[in-house]
């Protein structure tokens, strides 16, 4: 009785025994497993202090443990088993002494990576302090079968990976680049409005990459819906192998028709499109030379890096520098330039053009990424180079028009087109070369039929539909109006993009959380290596669907947070490389004021010339 | 008159023009767009032919279309145009004639484009014939607005990119690896049954990769739909920028807690996640050395190759190879041992524990690839690694454990779970490394929250059920001994793939269209490079929901396929490596008879000891 009670008590405080019946644990105890009976093999796996008294091998040849198997008939084993099962829990409670603080400082160093991986901001870190069991990054911190194994097993001879990991996490964290993921619930029903961690904590997003809302679009969405309807959740294959459906050559076929190109294939995201297609032509066009934009994304780097081709890196967008590394290189030499149309995260736009007329002189091809532009410029949303020659391309496309010279472009179907997934566009030749070498097209799942079918949706419907680009352009113009107004320093360039510049990581950082904690928006801080270090910003995109009033309540919590944190205002910042220059917009007023076009149905091979129809063309 | 009569006759074969009205027409060439009169435009940016005419530069400098643009009154010009639009048409009908011929041997070379990207296969490859404008892969081989450019723009100077494709294109169709996608549409109502590019043509599919139905099953497809509602389609962003949901981190969790690790992370697919880990960790560690089986996929190839680490292959689950190797390098020296559980092609599965008895003497880190089994092995579908200490990981899980000592675990979210993705499970400083240096996951948006939700439920539901891969067990263990009957060559191995021996690329292909046009049963041949030449086969994976009756008519429908191509039986092909060895099945009957699992809610930080809860799981 007396064991009963203390085993009571001590229940009582145990997370392990806590609910547990005496019976319960009873017959647990007189279970046989292969790793020994029942209660040590679950207190060994499961018990958050047993199972680090095990890991560490003090215990489990400890007499208090060693229960063998009952393999006697009950009745006669009862009360010598009651005796070790008490002799049991005490050891339990024993252990559990002398391991409490060691918990307690691994409980700690849990927290610190939940905080860390769920974002330290305001009502994140509130919510991963609170419950630090389920906030790790993908894992169970407090979990001691994890972290105990990883102490015993550091015993293992040789290199000391574990170290190893440790300390270049500690770079990051020295070097402020190791980065918080905020928890960011984007709500369909609310857009812009998202839940944090919490469900009733509510931010205003407005530094999402959903350009254009489209992720919450109801042509979207049912197109989403009725394609799980009718085929179901995933691909099931490869391309080669069962994975390739009507709805990715409907896709590509879509994407085709929207660059004007001959050709288009689809991968898991444009990072993989960009890797794939620049290591395959690079590695198989004979001694390759890749010409890169010094401001070029990272799979564009990844790319031409694992093609193991030449590289020349030119300045951002100069023409003058790019010219003189073109010279230098024989006519015959397969040349790639490869550029963005616009630059994320400093909003530049390429000098597409004349790109196109240096490749033309000195027999390079074009390779143009169009991620932050497709759906978001030309008359039906193709991108940059469409938009150039808009008028053309609003009739029809027109032969020789920029978007015509460009030999390869690239784009995304989750910013703008607000799903997931990537693409290639052009030559014909071209596009199969890639689909049939590229490994990381070839070798991967394809994308699953409701995510093509929705990107496909939002495509054709931004493809006829003028309006969401131009009101975000509207957006962007007035929001970027009122932060020049108070002095607030917006990185000037011609697009969409809305840099506010800071120039310290914990500058930046500090003003994303206070945004986050005290305004209820979410503008993440973009810090090295996605931009400069001393270049540190905030960077906003306001789509369509954001309000004026939810603009206005932005941009008067922004200067809030400029007063409160003593951040620099554009006449401090004068001279500063960042802030040079005054571009002009590349949607024109006339642009923004035409209407919505109706086009023919999608797949009507031949326009239909009836005068009415390409009346409301014009 | 005259003239209007000869337009309707005209516009009576013409593509272009047959459902224009005269007034239309008219009203179109009279129209300035900034390429010229609009019809002019049009005709050169939409017409089928008189757009070649125009790029041939043939026709943009004749009188007949050289319209300038109507600048005085309509009636003043009317008989003019009048007469100039008539002879225009005339001048179409001429050039029209003249490029007939070419355009008829485009639309031949475009059908062959695309029933190389559809599939010749039987139904597949009519409906291409049929429309060859709808088939091409992703383009529009017929709209010669593409062909035609690329006849024009290959006057750049320098290389010749458009030959130098054609040209790799060339070697693929020579050497027989030139694939061709066979275009299938699976059924969520009708698993395992899809419909090719005709919703009519039916096929009954054997090869998916679905492997037990998850894609079509209502726990994923709710999960999914229920997201989409509330979330929307995309994630709007990166993991660091407005992409990092509750739904990401509860995935995460869930893996970690399947594979029993302290962390997970999820990658657009596995193909990148193996990539993105090798690399990282083959490019940080300093020295490292990779230990590669020669049978690894192209994912793990590529991501050793891109970490430009030194790389040992070794033979194919052969650990004294693999020890030889290790023998030579200093304990000191950081080294990978990278392998699979299951090897997709040849159903082979590697000797786990060994492989970390080695790792564990010489001081090695173990990384395996378990895409092809979790879901499918293991009492809670960890996978083979799992599967090895079933009945004490049945139990909770024990330290020491096979799963326990593999320091990385890779797998997929896109077969056995049926929905897209892939992920990384081990050590908290592991994951948290890869998260913080791995461009391919730092640098593309995070999967779409619908598809974390249906992912995690599908890993969620397997864990709590055997019943599906159980079946699957008995209908791959049925299907193997109904071919072993009649000599069909299955090539041996202790897994759930049914390799059928072919030795023949053309042969292969052959039985596979065959089964695909005479027996509407879809099982894609395997040729390389996914396999060696000379050992092409057709690769089976019969699911839990294949009925009995579906089985048979394969075993039926392969033998008919045997004997009409006059395949090899295994009586012919005795001494074939790829045929040799008897394996033992890594399930055992006592396995395949166990009933379902009722596990603690998946957030219970600590089981319930209540011994009746518990019992339930014995």
């Amino acid at each position: 009785m007396e064991a009963i009670r203390g085993l009571k008590a001590f229940g009582a405080v145990c997370p392990f025994l806590h609910k547990s019946t005496i019976s319960g644990l009873r017959s647990l105890s007189t279970q046989a497993t292969p790793a020994g009976n029942r209660l040590a093999h679950l207190a060994q796996t499961k018990c958050p202090l047993m199972s680090m008294a095990y890991a560490a091998k003090s215990f489990s040849t400890s007499s208090a443990v060693a229960i063998k198997p009952a393999t006697a008939p009950m009745v006669e084993q009862e009360k010598q088993q009651q005796a070790t099962f008490t002799s049991q829990v005490r050891g339990y409670a024993s252990i559990a002494e002398q391991q409490a603080e060691s918990v307690r400082l691994q409980r700690q160093e849990a927290a610190a990576a939940a905080a860390a991986a769920l974002g330290q901001s305001g009502g994140v870190a509130a919510e991963a302090e609170q419950q630090p069991d389920r906030t790790f990054p993908g894992g169970r911190p407090t979990n001691a079968l994890g972290f105990a194994k990883h102490v015993v097993t550091s015993a293992r001879p040789g290199f000391d990976y574990e170290g190893f990991y440790h300390a270049e996490l500690d770079k990051k964290h020295k070097d402020k680049s190791y980065r918080y993921f905020n928890n960011i619930n984007r709500l369909r029903a609310k857009f812009p409005i998202a839940h944090t961690a919490r469900k009733e904590d509510e931010v205003t997003v407005h530094c999402s990459n959903d350009y254009l809302g489209m992720g919450r679009h109801p042509v979207v969405l049912k197109a989403m819906h009725d394609t799980l309807n009718t085929y179901g959740a995933g691909a099931g294959g490869t391309r080669n192998i069962a994975g390739n459906a009507q709805l990715h050559l409907s896709l590509e076929k879509e994407l085709a028709d929207l660059h004007q190109k001959p050709g288009a294939l689809v991968f898991s995201s444009c990072y993989v499109a960009n890797v794939e297609t620049l290591s395959t032509l690079g590695a198989k066009l004979p001694g390759c030379v890749i010409l890169s934009d010094e401001s070029n994304h990272a799979s564009m780097i990844q790319g031409i890096r694992h093609s193991r081709a030449q590289k020349m890196i030119w300045k951002h967008n100069d023409l003058v520098d790019l010219e003189n590394k073109l010279k230098t290189l024989p006519l015959e030499t397969p040349k790639i330039i490869a550029f963005e149309s616009v630059y994320s995260m400093c909003g530049s736009v390429a000098p597409i053009e004349e790109i196109c007329d240096l490749a033309d002189k000195y027999g390079a091809i074009t390779f143009l990424d169009e991620v932050h532009a497709v759906g978001m410029y030309g008359p039906t949303g193709a991108g940059v180079a469409e938009h150039l020659d808009f008028e053309a391309n609003r009739n029809g496309g027109i032969e020789g028009s920029v978007m015509d010279r460009i030999d390869i472009i690239t784009g995304t179907l989750a910013k703008a087109y607000g799903v997931v997934g990537g693409y290639i566009a052009g030559s014909a030749r071209f596009v199969d070369m890639v689909r049939s070498y590229a490994p990381g097209f070839i070798f991967t799942t394809s994308l699953p039929p409701s995510n093509a079918a929705g990107a496909r949706a939002a495509v054709a419907y931004q493809k006829e539909h003028l309006g969401d680009r131009q009101q975000q352009q509207r957006n962007v113009a007035s929001v970027k109006a009122k932060f020049a107004s108070i002095g607030i320093p917006v990185i000037p360039n011609p697009s969409h993009i809305v840099p506010l510049f800071v120039g310290s990581a914990e500058q930046a950082k500090a003003a994303s959380d206070l945004l986050l904690v005290k305004h209820k928006l979410y503008v993440q801080s973009i810090n090295f290596p996605t931009v400069a270090i001393g270049s540190e910003r905030l960077r906003i995109t306001p789509s369509p669907l954001h309000t004026e009033a939810q603009l206005d309540q932005l941009v008067e919590a922004v200067n809030d947070v400029w007063v409160e944190l003593g951040l620099k205002r554009s006449d401090e910042l004068v001279g500063r490389k960042e802030l040079a220059g005054k571009p002009v917009n590349l949607w024109t007023a006339e642009q923004l004021a035409l209407e919505d076009q109706v086009f023919p149905p999608l797949d009507a091979t031949f326009p239909d010339l009836n005068a009415a129809s390409l009346g409301a063309r014009a």
